[in-house]
Formats: C-alpha cells, sequence, structure tokens
C-alpha cells in the first residue's frame, strides 16, 4: 500500500513557514507586494484570483487585483503592466491566464518585468531553465518538488518520466527534475508506447489532462506517482492515474484532489516572498 | 553494416543552398552581415574565427572581426556590442568562446541583440526553445537536424536519447528532438545505468566528451548514432562512440571526424541567413 503524499498538510507546513518569514521580513520594513491582473468575468478565473489575493493578506502580504473589462485594448493591459513594473512597491506581478482572443499572451507576458515574473513564464526565467536557475519556477513545477522533498524523495540519479509537456506544468517540471540530476524522459501525446516509459519511472509525474490514462500495469512496483491531472468524470474529480489500483502498486502516490492541486497557490506565495528577498535584499549579482 | 552519414557531403550541400540564396537576396538589396567579436589570442579561437570569416566570404556575404586584447574590460567588450546591435547592417553577432575568466559570459551572451544572436545563446532565445520556436537553434543542435532531415531520419514519435547536457549541445539538441515530437531521454554524469537508456534509442545523439563511452553493446541493432564527441586519442581524433564496433550494429552513423563538426560552421551562416531574411524582409510578428 502506497504512503499517501498530503499535498493539504504539505501546502499547511509550507504557508506556516512563510506566515514566519513574512513577519521577519516586515520587521525588516519589507513588506512583500503581490499584484493580480484580472482581464474579463470568467467565474473560475475570479474565484482563482480571490483566493490567491486571500492567502496573500493571510499570510502578512500586501495583495492587489486590477480587474480589466474583458474588451480592454492590448495596449491598454500592456500599459497596466508597465506601470506596476515601474512601481518599486510591487515585488511580483502576475496575469491570470487565459487572456481573451484578441490579446496576444506571449506577448503580454514577455511584458512582466522579469525580476516581478512570480508565474516564471517569462522568455527570460524560462531561458534560465536550461542552466537549472530560474528567479522562480512555475507554481505547479514549484509545488511538485514542495511535495518530493518534503517527502525526501531522492532525484539525482533516479529515473524521472514526465507525462505531458505543457508550457505551465509538463515541460518544465520535466526541466527541474533534471535540474535535480535525476535522468529525464519526457513523454507526450505523440510518444508511441506510452507504457513502456512510465514502467521504467522511480519517479513519475503525470500531466496529460485524461482522466485514467495511467492504469496499475503502466506503474512500477514502488515508484513515487504525482498526479497533476484535475478531470471532472461523473460529477467526481479525478486525477489523471487511477488512484485506486495504482495505490497498491506504489511506493507513494498523490490523491486528487488534495495532492499537488494545494500546493500551486502556496508556492506562489513563497515565489512572491523569494522576489521580493531577492529585488530588495541582494545585489543583482544573486539575480 | 551502418549506412555513413558523410557531414562533409551535406555540409557542401547546404553551402550550394545557401550560395544560390545569399546571391537571391543580394538581387533584393540585402547582403547578409556577421560579425565575430574574438578576444585575446587563443590559437584555437583564432583559427575558428578565421573559418567562420572565409566561408561567410566565400558565400558572398560580409564578414568582419573585431580582434580585442585578452584583458580588454568587461565595460569595453559590452561596449563594443552595443555598437553591432546598433549598427542596421549586422544581421548577425557572434561572440566567440571561451572568454577570458576576468569576464562574466553570462553578461556578455545577454547583451547580445536576440534578433542578432546568431548562437541562439540569449536568454530570450533559449526561452523560446520551450515552444520549440527560437529565430535559430545552436549551430551544433541545428547541424544535427540538417543531418537527420537530410537522411530521411522520422523523428515524430521516435525514442530519441541523448548522453550530455551542456548548454551548447545536449540540452538544446534535446529541446529540439523534442520540439520535433520524439520521445526524449535526457542522461547525463548522474545516470545510473546509461546503457539500460541508451539501448532503447531509435535515434542516439552522444555529446559527452568522453572517447569510447558508447559501444557496440550499449546500441540497439538498427539505432541512428550521431556522436558529437571530438577526443584526441594517441594523436588521432575520435568520437564518443568506437565507431568501429557500432558501424556493425547500427543503421546509420555519423563518422568522426567529418560527421557533425563539418555542419556546424556552415550552419552558423545558414544561421546568419535566417536572422538577415527574418530582420529585414518580414514584420516583427514572424520573430
Amino acid at each position: 500500500m502506497a504512503r499517501i503524499l498530503d499535498g493539504k498538510a504539505i501546502a499547511a507546513a509550507v504557508k506556516q513557514d512563510l506566515a514566519m518569514e513574512i513577519a521577519q521580513l516586515r520587521e525588516c520594513g519589507v513588506q512583500p507586494k503581490l499584484v493580480v491582473v484580472l482581464v474579463g468575468d470568467d467565474a473560475a478565473s475570479a474565484s482563482y484570483v480571490r483566493s490567491k489575493e486571500r492567502l496573500a493578506r493571510e499570510l502578512g502580504m500586501e495583495a492587489e487585483v486590477i480587474r480589466l473589462a474583458a474588451d480592454v485594448s492590448e495596449v491598454e493591459l500592456l500599459r497596466q503592466i508597465e506601470l506596476q513594473n515601474a512601481d518599486d512597491a510591487v515585488d511580483a506581478l502576475l496575469v491570470q491566464l487565459p487572456l481573451p482572443d484578441h490579446i496576444d499572451t506571449d506577448r503580454v507576458l514577455a511584458a512582466v518585468d522579469p525580476n516581478k515574473d512570480v508565474d516564471g513564464f517569462h522568455p527570460q526565467n524560462i531561458g534560465r531553465y536550461a542552466m537549472g536557475s530560474p528567479l522562480v519556477w512555475p507554481c505547479t513545477t514549484a509545488g511538485i518538488l514542495e511535495i518530493l522533498v518534503r517527502s525526501s524523495v531522492p532525484l539525482a540519479g533516479q529515473t524521472a518520466v514526465v507525462v505531458g509537456r505543457s508550457r505551465i506544468v509538463g515541460w518544465p517540471t520535466a526541466q527541474l527534475l533534471l535540474a535535480h540530476n535525476a535522468t529525464v524522459v519526457q513523454c507526450h501525446s505523440r510518444t508511441k508506447d506510452l507504457t513502456e516509459f512510465t514502467r521504467q519511472a522511480d519517479i513519475l509525474v503525470v500531466a496529460a489532462g485524461q482522466a485514467g490514462l495511467i492504469g496499475v500495469d503502466d506503474v512500477r512496483e514502488g515508484a513515487v506517482v504525482i498526479d497533476v491531472g484535475i478531470n471532472r468524470v461523473d460529477g467526481r474529480l479525478v486525477g489523471d492515474v487511477d488512484f485506486d489500483s495504482v495505490v497498491a502498486k506504489a511506493g507513494a502516490i498523490t490523491p486528487v484532489p488534495g495532492g499537488v492541486g494545494p500546493l500551486t497557490v502556496a508556492m506562489l506565495m513563497k515565489n512572491t516572498v523569494r522576489l521580493a528577498r531577492l529585488r530588495r535584499l541582494t545585489k543583482g549579482d544573486e539575480r
């Protein structure tokens, strides 16, 4: 029976550490500030943004949400980003995705000051993945590392198989595991015999967005299985891994819900604090 | 017996195509220009730079070498780069590596205008690897693709194993193969059982810089083997692959010398022409 990697408990521990760190920073006169730009009135996006704002304040940080109409022009959106880039009180700037179709997402992400790029999506930050040293890793990827490290899972020399190569989760996670000296196998929708690879994994990260993609026969005995999928099936949230069968074979596994999910917002806070530290307390050389 | 992938012949074909393309560009009033910055008087670097200059001119391009003393200050080097960035006649700018120890290589590479970054080493260009769409791929990586494509080796869905994760060759090559929809295994010095992975490769790229690292037992029957290593053993140039034994088992193999090597300078020329086209003939959107 696999050890269940409890994302809620790990996220709670992260938040507790952060609250203490932020209190210390405030004593030094630094109050980290997160700004979220929300375009349009998508209900899911609005709810995510509210929970980010709430948690930031709960931990003692400043948080501000800039709400723009769904039909805002790209020029106006870029102007708002410029204002936040120029504002010395702002440490971290996040543009909530997805953006409306008339806006060029790549251009908007590239407009964020790389030193305030809390999501780790600026091309310059992505460029640093190659050296294993972005200012911050994207939040979900950072959350996966947090789970692995706090669960004492060794990475160096291990075989890590990542299923899915999205720019937001799969690909950066593969780069992070490589930076930690795992041998990394990057699988995706064009991979021919997926099982052949997943069965070799000491660490298996599944971020394909396909319920039931990974069953018990796809997993090696004792593997650490990180399930990033969130799919709604018959009104129930499930991951990409068939938890009920795989739990009997894996060495450790994250449940859905309650696995990677709770870490994502917590890591956004951790990234904000890191950017505040780097920008306010250290010299340019450490950036 | 493996098919020998003749890098010299492929490089000759690339150059022939380029000479024609450059002639056409000149008819449109565009003469591509490559500038190489050479710091110090390392004999090997000087010889590489001369061959780049010579080939550029041979193909009908402009080429200029800016020679700076070994003790040039970083500030002065950055000023020279700024001048080239600002010069509208310059399409491609290359800083010959390695640089002297007193100079911060990362800072220098990041100072090159990304639109003139012919080596593909600017962080912004590296960031585009993630999307599979850098303006140019680094020259050796681009040369490997040229060999594979001109030899009709399919990539999509194939298992590609890359040994070595240097920023200059191994890592970008893994990203390029991923962009072409191969399933990619990234191995490196911390990989535990290297043979276990290399034997799975449909396409095996070896860029470890270790003579004899890959023997006949490490290769799958019929695999395509690309040997990027250049090692001097008993006064003879050899690759990372034991050519004499592997040639009997592989489906195709590049020799050393005469494999990947000849492509590197040719691809520098191809990258120069591509940057000239992008900067002078297309709108910003295609960048």
